[in-house]
């Protein structure tokens, strides 16, 4: 392929090499050898032609490139393959081959036998980040930090809350794509199974695609799905949101990573994050994998929103555009959580640096539930008001900003001299009594995350 | 707006009136008055309070004019309709307004607010274009017409599974936007209830939240989302999923419509589908709006899966560029699937040019069938070649393609002379008698809608 | 339309007054009259013609409602304007009317009247951006601050450079636009001036059209391009492309902006930015309604990306899903650059916060200087090495990175002592001296600017 | 790579054989060795240097797969190539290697390097589709069609022009992506050259980068563009116009391929179009496979939409998400041009059915041009009428459009007998008589085309 350096590092590489042509071929094998011991199990074929078809073509060495190279003429990869597999067979299994079957029937199929597994490891690695998000956001169900709106520093959060967040995001994710099959497809030439016509034998096509569902581990459909992409708009769709729930983790590491806030690292590792020329760095490289392969993602979710609708029973480049969009998506999908899993299970937490940065503003972030204490005494406009210029004050002159608050105080509500103790004004500024329901959050998500 | 007319006829009428500036305050009013309900009920606020803030707040007229005037310097709605409303309660009750709230609390639970009589009306058209499908199933399930892959004539379908076809994947996308919920916002500035704190109020924050989401009829969320998107993609992919089932109508019965097709047309309605200088068209007009209305929709959609990851506690940006592809998403779903169900009821339906048109390839559209009849004694390869050299000859010829065969077969393989009838050959190449599992699929079909 | 306040402050203001259906349908009109004066001019139709029809519609009331209200039933404005047009008019005119033209004609060219005025004003917008942005650059050239790859502090640049590339960005786009022409639309119901026919009246198609064009200040095209949409993707494209580069801008200011680095700070106004709860906050606003325009003008590019081909001689949908998207696309982008000019004219910059924050390593990002400068001496590694190590102990310790460096090259290159002085170590170390082509880089680009 | 085989058909092989690996390898090296000529021939590094470097790298074999799995860790395959690289020289030449450059330098310039001959490709395909494209119109210039919008008959066009508009998009798309530049990236680790820093050597990182642009044929810029991303979106936004010009020929030639118009086919060729079931098909396969390319063009592009605003000195994920879509892109427009190019060669044009397909509405077609002959006598309104109860006539009675005019207008208007004659009728009913500006048009293009 163009250029394979510039995208297999993005994805799996346990994928990668579960997916290479070779196992698409295996594949379409796999569903034409089902379809033979379906149909002939259905009294449709005589009895033993499935095994002696199997016995023929299970170790047969496919001309790999050769079906390749056959599928510009057809327009997709069934068309060289079954001619292969009916080139190899002696004449007598030839009608048997294929029988019934059209070439999107092997095609979608045998996507949905190479999706399977990867469908499967997307769960695993799902499961993985939820088990290292429960450990984070439990060990740090008080570890205060700063929470950051618009990128600003707004009131203080606990990190454990943060990640409860990401997990969540995840869950949700794995809960959806978990929610989903895989069907197969068979319909044959216009997906009216034709290609078994004959007395009696109309309600046997719907018998044999739900017995051949059976027998490939996939799910038996209403009716054949040749232009009815609901399925493949599902599955895109739900990776697509998985992509985005990797993307906000990633995305919140960065922020939190930029050398000025310092809060979190990703796990170090022999050469990560190291730069070609500045010796200093040690650039988050793993939000940036996850990052650029998210986006991929909903480049190839757009092509699939966008060939939902295919004309009458087969699509003219529609159904086409929709198959490396669909691999390709859930691949990056999966290298992307393999990154956030050890991003989960490795990250450095800095509590330290979270201190730190909770007092950058000279306390000014207290300034709301400052104003909300004084509120009763003051009314809501004088209050912000007071709290306002105090944290601007604070942050002038860098000193606490209860003594701000003090000193503005005895300014302009002389009045009120006594009412108010520097001890309230103490505790009202203190980030860690100004928790809300961090905790109780932390543990209703544990709570959701582990039912 | 921005040349209206240029979308509105796209939209549904009826939700364009219900989905005005009024009532985007009006749903922002109910979030806030509802919210000082739940924390009185809750013993946060004192008795009472409540219900004068409602008394002072239900009939008043809100100048919605100055709110979208005041929206730019704060970034959303709600920082201009708190002020107004803050500004409109006598001075006791303003510290009870908007108590523990922040703007995307307002602007979230107000969207779900205007969102959900619109999935309930979606819903409603749905199972309109359910019973208009099953009608039509029902009705041709034995009306042959042929099928059409890569927009060749293949072989022969009844309409009515092409009608099912319709029906499941708008039935399938009903399914999946029924399986959602709308989720109450409801975290404070920060997203852990800041604004409710205090001793023992920790837990006070998720209690209101889940009292909120019962008051208002809308979900109780597992934890404040204003940075895990996950129901904003969940609700924005399924709308998507159903614009694709809908264009997959329209771009079906725009084909069927082509003139020299002729086998539907969109029902006929005073001035529908009229040209401004042609007399004699009659263009498929709810198909252009279905198709027109379900392209943006893929637009809206991918605005929201490239916003799905937004930083921290807040979106900058991100979010604000939710809240119209939201909308406009779903209002233009709406309109698609009023010219839906307008088409699925009053579709006319010309078997006799489907019939004509199964005929045009001279029978050659049997030729599949035929080499599958004459494979036992030709074996296939012979048989393909036969049935495809016919097909050509009666085609050119312009005579019936059993004839065409007889001739054939008799100078090729004149061994076989009498062993094929020309009975069985015209059997073999009659549509009627080659639809296989079609009325199987519609009585399939049918148990599932109806399921 | 559908919650205008949740899109009217993303837009320009001056855009939307002059966007109204009036204006459309106002646009509409001056198409029908200069076909019908460019028409009588080629001797087409009788003199006084135009004129006259001038007068009895340039001052009549359209009825725009009755006209939005009828373009459901045959899909476009004109169909009903042209009705509405008709019977405004003496019989004797009536046909005289709309001539030779078809409802895509009126639209499209109907479309580029109404987007020239605001691509002269996005012209404008980006003139004001460039101003402004080539005097803080050259305000700047000195202004030292930290690069930052992968959001990681990397190596000095200067704040000049950083709002040169904004420029650059902003330029490189706005060129690209001022590029493009705007063609009048004028073919006839098939785009081949069917109505115009006669003896010898072949040619005079085309000639009406590049005269209409002229009259209209529109562009004249090769032929009518009813469905060849390569100026609408060139104009949507090219919107786009200034969209990455407002948005490019607004994610610098956004960055640079967070309460830990606070090096740059959008121009302060009354009420802008506040928050609805935290009186201390000063939100970018400004950037977040910029990125939030930016990402639906690229939802907006996505749907007609993929809707340039249209089908034979006119589009089924994918020519009414142009529409919005256009208009959309480029009042966002207007009020996104409203904003840019705004932005870059008043933006605070902070000089002394943008030394601080280069000193936030101890020094350590001048770590790849120290490493070239050693290399002599030590070799590559043992360079990179030594100048990494000094500066982890640097940071650890909090002492300046020349000291650490000095004591752990005494430790290691004992060898060394008295080849590389104290004094080089400082020079190496200090930011100021590292700054490469960094002014050269601002005149480079301010001369290209200007050019 | 993934499942190989359901992408390669769809990308030309010449371009994938010229873009693997191992290319992509050959271009990093190709810029580092032409930025040591560069900086040689500047003075920066010592006479000879570049040539020895050559002499060890030039045949050097890389270790592809090794720099393939290094790449993980660095982020990008500049790191692990600089490496190999750095490691491959004598020791004296290892500072000299790199020397002052980033990874993005070299990943940004191989890039480049890698697609100018793909620009070239397109261009030569290009100018093929041109040629073909005039003489199928200059050939068809007189060959009457009917024209459809909203895929309905309308009225008569040439085929000549139908190709015009093929190829006048084409060229348009041609035309612009000549007009880009791909320019050369050299700017160092945060863009300013910091590593030639040094007394006076300011403007020696610009006249490097301007010799270093020249010496490998690339364009130099006005500065360094790590993440001003304007040529990436130029280049992506011109190869997607290309798509779509590409798309809209294979739509128009799929929809004119339908078997029951028949009006063009696919060039014939051994196994073309074959189906895996049906032996009577031909199927588009070539229309197939540019749609199916063409549609993940857009979703390519939509990633580079999304991702031109890249933050502060280098894209954190949106640099990375840029490269395969770009490569991808063109690799796959390349294919779909190869297709286009030889639809355009060797269509084949049935004239007599598109003669046939004329008649299908029993001349009701005509209607308008009948209308139009009548309004002076009988105002537009009746003459509307009585055109289009005409033709609902003769469709039905399946007897000639100017008989039942004829018939009609005796009935409805006996006042105008004589005046209006059946040969007046006849001629008002022909199609070829009716095709207005279409040979000026295909003569206006011709010129357009060749100049």
């Amino acid at each position: 392929m163009p250029v394979d350096m510039l995208q297999s590092p993005f994805m799996s590489q346990e994928a990668q090499a579960a997916s290479r042509d070779e196992d698409f071929v295996g594949a379409m094998l796999a569903f034409e050898l089902a379809l033979a011991e379906t149909q002939e199990a259905e009294g449709a074929i005589p009895d033993g032609t499935a095994e002696r078809m199997r016995a023929h073509l299970e170790g047969h060495a496919f001309d790999v490139p050769a079906i390749t190279a056959g599928i510009a003429s057809g327009g997709n990869a069934a068309i060289p393959f079954v001619k292969a597999g009916r080139a190899a067979l002696p004449d007598d299994l030839k009608r048997y081959w294929h029988l019934g079957a059209t070439s999107q029937d092997v095609v979608d199929s045998a996507l949905m036998l190479l999706l399977a597994p990867r469908l499967a490891r997307l769960d695993a690695m799902l499961e993985r980040c939820r088990s290292a998000g429960i450990a984070l956001m439990v060990r740090h169900d008080e570890t205060v930090m700063v929470g950051r709106t618009l990128m600003q520093q707004a009131l203080p959060i606990t990190f454990g809350v943060k990640v409860a967040h990401w997990a969540l995001g995840l869950e949700e994710g794995r809960r959806r794509l978990a929610g989903l099959t895989l069907p197969v497809q068979f319909g044959g030439a216009v997906g009216v199974h034709s290609g078994l016509d004959g007395p009696g034998r109309g309600e046997q096509g719907l018998q044999i695609m739900d017995g051949l569902a059976a027998r490939l581990g996939l799910a038996a459909p209403v009716l054949p799905w040749h232009t009815d992409r609901q399925p493949i708009h599902a599955l895109a769709s739900a990776v697509d949101a998985l992509a985005g729930a990797a993307e906000k983790l990633a995305l919140d590491v960065s922020l939190l990573t930029q050398t000025e806030l310092g809060e979190v690292a990703e796990p170090a590792g022999e050469g990560m994050g190291e730069s070609s020329s500045m010796p200093h760095k040690r650039n988050p490289v793993r939000c940036a994998m996850i990052r650029g392969a998210c986006r991929r993602v909903h480049g190839h979710a757009s092509v699939i929103l966008n060939a939902t609708a295919q004309p009458l029973e087969r699509g003219l480049g529609e159904w086409h555009a929709e198959w490396m969009p669909l691999v390709d998506g859930v691949l990056l999908l999966e290298g992307a959580l393999e990154q956030a899993a050890v991003l989960l299970e490795g990250l450095e937490v800095n509590a330290e640096a979270m201190r730190r940065n909770l007092a950058v503003t000279g306390g000014a972030i207290m300034a709301e539930p400052v104003a909300r204490r004084l509120t009763p005494q003051l009314g809501p406009d004088a209050a912000k008001a007071l709290a306002a210029d105090a944290a601007e004050r604070a942050r002038q002159a860098a000193f606490p900003y209860a003594q701000a608050l003090e000193t503005l105080l005895g300014e302009r509500h002389p009045e009120l001299a006594g009412e108010i103790t520097r001890d309230e004004l103490e505790a009202a500024t203190n980030p860690a009594l100004y928790l809300g329901s961090s905790k109780a959050q932390v543990a209703r998500a544990v709570r959701w995350l582990e039912g």
